[in-house]
């Protein structure tokens, strides 16, 4: 389906000039690196409730997954990151290109952040096109496009709160952090994707109610157990980097429950260190133990990945979208470590 | 239109905290403070050529300003601007509150730059969002979605010549600068609304054609009109400073023109020059009417203008239509000065 979309848009571009088919191109390689996870979410759904239209719903997966994109591209500007899971991305890769023609620093980066606007831009746009190319009638459409909507408008919500809290001076509360992941990636991530598979396959209210709640439950012990594994998982399962978060300081459910925590005057000056060591990063690690922080975060995403499957268990839920979910569930609380 | 969309999404902006109430505010005022030249174009169509639901219209008017709101907020983003038309944008406005908050400055405009990503995104999802809200069939939701995809299309090829065009060391040619302002914002300015209000109004495929026509002529006519204007104007007609364009070192068919004259080598090193003086700006425009860049520019800019008169007076134009559109031509060639 995006194979199909990325080749009419690079045939399209080339009208424009070779830089336009290029900018296509990193969007695309940008767009298929990730695992798919989204369109996954709308074929379980859309598959265990007995939709028959794989066409349909493939343009829906692909609509989400081309927000995705859309999102995360831009959420590389706002951050200023030039590398995601340890290879360049879109703006990486254009300022390396303007660094190899020989741009200075300060014009290579401009360059690199300016493609990224654009191809997100594109990206976003045609998550909508997508949907409507669907097929589906009026009033399901309008149902899809609610949906997505409520997925970008979280996501921005999100966003902004995350915005605030990496520039804010106070650590902000685990309950806070919660609320800032579950909207920023868990609503477009899970309980959007699974909503709008159940709709396309004409699920009832009382399912696509339980799907948004079992996406919300696993979605966020998903940010928890990701936010472990960025500091005590390893390269091969992650695909970045295990010092990257704590040399950024990244605010997480485990360290924000760490500032309540005696031990933390012991790491406080290495968490946000730029140029942490990995001596340093394994002491922090040994005291966010030791502190019952990490703890704490692995507990809490046990308790919401049960949650999670409690809504599963719900009667109404038919046995075959039970047994296809089960295992993502069970995924997520087997990388709790 | 616009009103009762924003007023929906800040009532649904306000779970998500105050903070995204205000993000959605600051999204409204830079969608109202402009001309709604977008929404008129689309309206001149519409109703000359005998269309009579205005709602399903003013929904696809909203739709271009929205779009077009979305394509200058990330423009600024792109060209790290943080004010507009003599006015703080997005960015300007977070990053001054930021500031009063006692933000540092590098984190003042982090946090303007952010917003105004967040906000541009929701513009531009939203674009799409109101044309499917339209409430018009669905072969006419399918061209009218093909028309704005072309507009946001051609409009990010543009951006990336641009950004190209900015960073290269020699000077575009001046059709290739022709071709790039066409391409960023002449096509969804004016091409595409003019399309999307005649199709609406069910216009024939040759009305439609010729529509794109004009709007094409007309709009590399305005883009010319208003480089002129930006180092010949008043700044009580174009509301911004009739130095920036100069201190900049703005690409434009004007300047392009300059450099191939024996003139150039006596302002090449004020134009672009960042701290420009008012007496030196003088000298610059003195030397651009003496090398005959600014008439080459005039004549330029008139007979793209007479071009689009020209089209309007094809046969199969309806009187009405051509009356309607002969005072927005009019209005452009009169502002060549």
């Amino acid at each position: 389906m995006l194979e199909r979309f990325f080749s009419l848009a690079k045939n399209r571009a080339a009208a424009f000039g070779q830089p336009y088919v290029e900018l296509w191109e990193s969007l695309e390689a940008n767009t298929t690196g990730g695992k798919r996870f989204r369109p996954r979410m709308v074929m379980c759904a859309y598959e265990a409730l007995g939709g028959t239209d794989h066409e349909a719903a493939a343009y829906v997966g692909a609509a989400f997954e081309l927000l995705h994109t859309a999102l995360i591209v831009h959420d590389d500007v706002i951050d200023h990151d030039f590398v995601r899971r340890g290879a360049p991305n879109i703006s990486g890769s254009y300022r390396d290109k303007a660094t190899a023609e020989g741009a200075s620093p300060a014009i290579a980066e401009h360059k690199g952040i300016s493609a990224a606007v654009i191809a997100g831009d594109l990206a976003l746009f045609n998550a909508y096109r997508l949907i409507d190319r669907s097929g589906v009638g009026d009033e399901m459409r309008y149902r899809l496009i609610e949906v997505m909507d409520e997925a970008l408008f979280a996501s921005a919500a999100g966003e902004l709160i995350d915005v605030d809290f990496s520039t804010a001076v106070e650590m902000p509360r685990v309950d806070d952090i919660l609320t800032m992941e579950r909207l920023k990636t868990a609503v477009y991530s899970f309980e959007c994707p699974l909503q709008a598979g159940a709709i396309l396959a004409g699920a009832g209210e009382d399912v696509v109610q339980s799907l948004g709640d079992f996406g919300r439950e696993i979605g966020i012990a998903y940010q928890i157990v990701d936010d472990l594994l960025g500091v005590f998982g390893t390269e091969a399962e992650t695909g970045k980097t295990t010092i990257g978060d704590l040399r950024e300081g990244k605010r997480t459910v485990m360290i924000s429950y760490a500032t309540s925590t005696p031990e933390w005057e012991g790491i406080r000056s290495l968490v946000g260190k730029a140029d942490l060591t990995e001596a340093e990063a394994q002491h922090v690690r040994e005291v966010l133990i030791a502190s019952g922080a990490r703890s704490f975060a692995q507990g809490l995403a046990r308790y919401y990945g049960n949650r999670a499957l409690a809504r599963l268990a719900e009667p109404h839920i038919p046995l075959a979208l039970r047994h296809e979910l089960h295992p993502v569930a069970d995924d997520v609380l087997s990388r709790v470590k």
